[in-house]
């Protein structure tokens, strides 16, 4: 058909939002490119966090609605002017709060590629759904986990620990939840430590169940769950008619790094006919290292496992994934139908959305591209060498803060966290807090680390999580030499 | 501390993984922009699809964890020949299966941006914050919702929906169910049409309530919502005992595309006190344009709007939106406490987690940042001249498709979809049925166009989904042109 035959329509004008200039458009790539190697190569000459200025913020929160096209070129300015520089500061050697990982130079390149294929990687006959198969294969083989097992990347630990635990609610609720909900049924309640991660409450709170499902069990000295404790609880809440279903054992806990003893929740939970769900964002990837291994026994033993790649995998965000031993229960949770869904065995479609049997969701970027490229081209071996070195260094620096004059160490240091606070002589407990935490906002402020606060027995205290693949011992020993200098400007501050 | 101080530990190596030759590894990654910007430009020199080879899908599947480095150059040389050419196509300008865009360039380099800064994008005093805060408020105003309006991104039209049912949920329910759950109440029920995608049930069984507690309702001709009988419905289930909480929307069907009566289900909401959320992972963004605007009257009104970027919006995944108007409603749904996360009105925290108090997880790249680079640089307005675009090409090529012998129309082309099924003289339904999807197999596999097939009332049709920004008029006749040979080669393949 010859344009002259053609109405004149919009599809006429054959719009696109491809570069109109594609060696321009190459160009700027290569900058940018350039511009974020030069900044990961680079960060140890800035500080950690740089907060965004007034002008700034005020230059991103204040212009209107963009209905003219500014141009590529403009905008990428703007971007490294006012964004790339004040972010919280995860990329830095001295960052070693909350637990949040570097990110990679391969892992970011991975995602470019990933954007660029643009695949949905839900199913269908496709690479990207063999290369997500693998890399759960691969992480299943690392986790000790069977043959056959079934698994699905997600955004973070929270989707992928309620991966789990919707898949172990609906394997052990004893009636139809999917097409009946909860309604007229007994309360399914779960049972995981009082150190457990914030997740649980508000997978609860989504799932229907209600914070009231949560049996928080006590722990030692040692910040691991009390087992006898959980069986107990189990056991009287069975007996008050509650429905108990599913034991949460953590693999590192948010606060402390603990590890509760996972062979023991496995044993209870096989003896209590119960789903074993563990929650392994923080340290389950320590499995890497023959060396960690042993303080992990009883993970492989789980019906289910979440984990972080980009938090101990030091992968860029969003990296996770979980782990379902029984692959038909996990089926059984997510598979659906629908007629726009139709599986066939030939075309696009073929083989189905295997993903969307494994989660709630049926858009889904290519996450499995940067594990793989990353677990290819490193190693396992390699990246166990940097976890090991990882735990030497937070226990190290426990080791050595402690003797800082003022610093009492609160905890021991299971893994790869140590929390520490500040207790000078004739201080009282809220003193301390306080001080504690000027401490740590002085530290931040003043660019000499990223650490962060919690509360350890009631008490304040600072966090050092070490899940940096950047930070040298000399970073750890530059926190250290600071320190006297910091609580002296922390006391004088706060007049304690 | 000089080296010679400090004991042999592992901790001492300052193993990284950044490269150990930043030169090499920056001409690798300009290598891979270049791939990457050559393989878009060159699409439509391909097939849309072509399915992994059995060697490749061996290659990848059958290779042991990797334990020893592999190196960056040689993974990437396995990702340039097992996985980049094997994708369902939707990059490509011949892909108009299911509602799935192509991405965009500067949607690609924007993730790689993102994932090189890797920031959380929970909150914090960052400027991800700020970016995203300013997104939200842009698609709040280019939605039409009020100042002050509440949002999130999300990963998908199925998270961003749960989010807004949830907000829903806690609002309407009555009752403290963040503490309690479902247990012991009536139960809630939720309103939507027959057509309404299956993210409702799948999300439904995960919030605890079952599908058991959504209502269909029927359709008319024109595949919107019959409003009378939605409000019979809840008249009738109020007085069973039911307690119904929501009325949904779809703004576009995944089917047909038709978008409800917006205004009329907004007026029925309002009349019974029901939360209000509209479904627009397909459609919403139709509303750039003043030329499409009115099919969407009375989608601002709704109480929570979910929508995809990375389907209408023509961004790489993932890409979605959900606005909630009450800001206050959307924070009492998620906002948590824990320890760990104590806000600070100094230091990284400052400000607070505000995107933990939104959604679910605590764990979020940087999706904001694909959104904020395209709508700067392309402008609204020209993001909407391709919206018409596509609008243009799918009624056009509706209209042409319905003259090819053998082919009827399936359904009015509300918007971006066209639903046509293979009908010769002569032939059953049953036949027509088996020919329809032989056709849309063959179209697939012979490299004309990637459609995809559903099912309209109660027959097979394929249907063209137009969001693609790289679809020329060209590439429909292309279709049009291959259509007569197709047929009758899938004639004589099913002896039809």
């Amino acid at each position: 058909m010859s344009s002259d035959s053609r109405p004149a329509t919009p599809a006429d004008a054959d719009l696109t939002l491809d570069p109109q200039d594609w060696k321009a458009f190459r160009a700027l790539a290569h900058r940018m490119v350039d511009d974020s190697l030069d900044h990961l190569a680079s960060l140890r000459e800035r500080p950690p966090w740089t907060p965004p200025p007034a002008d700034v913020a005020s230059a991103i929160t204040g212009e209107p609605l963009p209905t003219a096209p500014q141009g590529a070129e403009q905008v990428y300015a703007e971007f490294l002017a006012h964004v790339l520089p004040y972010t919280a500061g995860n990329r830095h050697p001295r960052f070693w709060g909350w637990m949040k990982s570097n990110g990679t130079p391969i892992g970011m390149m991975a995602d470019m590629l990933a954007a660029g294929m643009n695949v949905n990687a839900v199913g269908m006959d496709q690479s990207a759904k063999l290369v997500e198969l693998q890399v759960i294969k691969w992480l299943a083989e690392a986790m000790g986990f069977p043959a056959g097992t079934s698994g699905i990347m997600a955004s973070g630990g929270t989707m992928a620990n309620v991966i789990g635990l919707a898949v172990g609610r609906n394997a052990k609720a004893g009636f139809d939840l999917r097409q009946h909900g909860l309604y007229g049924q007994p309360r399914l309640t779960v049972y995981g430590s009082t150190e457990i991660h914030s997740w649980v409450t508000k997978c609860l709170e989504l799932m229907g169940m209600g914070r009231d499902s949560f049996r928080p069990v006590p722990v030692g000295d040692d910040f691991r769950v009390d087992v006898a404790a959980m069986r107990d609880m189990i056991v009287a809440d069975r007996a008050a008619g509650l429905r108990p279903i599913c034991v949460l054992g953590s693999a590192g806990t948010i606060n402390t790094g603990a590890i509760d003893d996972l062979d023991a929740l496995a044993d209870l939970a096989a003896q209590e006919d119960l789903w074993f769900h563990v929650d392994g964002a923080i340290g389950s990837l320590g499995v890497l290292s023959p060396n960690l291994r042993p303080l992990f026994r009883g993970q492989s033993r789980a019906d289910s496992l979440a984990f972080d790649l980009h938090k101990w995998g030091y992968l860029p965000y969003e990296c996770a994934c979980v782990l379902v031993r029984d692959a038909e229960a996990h089926r059984d949770t997510f598979a659906t139908k629908a007629a726009y869904l139709r599986v066939e065995d030939r075309g696009v479609a073929a083989g189905g959305l295997v993903f969307a049997e494994r989660g709630p969701e049926l858009s889904r970027n290519f996450k499995a591209l940067k594990a793989w490229m990353a677990l290819k081209a490193e190693g396992t071996d390699r990246i166990a060498a940097i976890l090991e070195q990882n735990v030497a260094q937070a226990r190290r620096f426990g080791a050595l803060v402690g003797t800082v004059p003022d610093v009492v160490l609160a905890a021991t240091i299971s893994l790869n966290v140590a929390c520490w606070r500040i207790a000078p002589a004739g201080t009282t407990p809220e003193q301390q807090d306080m001080l504690t935490r000027e401490v740590l906002l002085r530290l931040q402020e003043t660019g000499v680390a990223v650490c962060s606060g919690t509360v350890v027995q009631g008490r304040a205290v600072i966090r050092v999580a070490v899940a940096n693949h950047r930070s040298r011992w000399a970073d750890f020993e530059q926190l250290l030499a600071a320190l006297p200098a910091v609580i002296a400007d922390a006391r004088a501050r706060t007049g304690i």
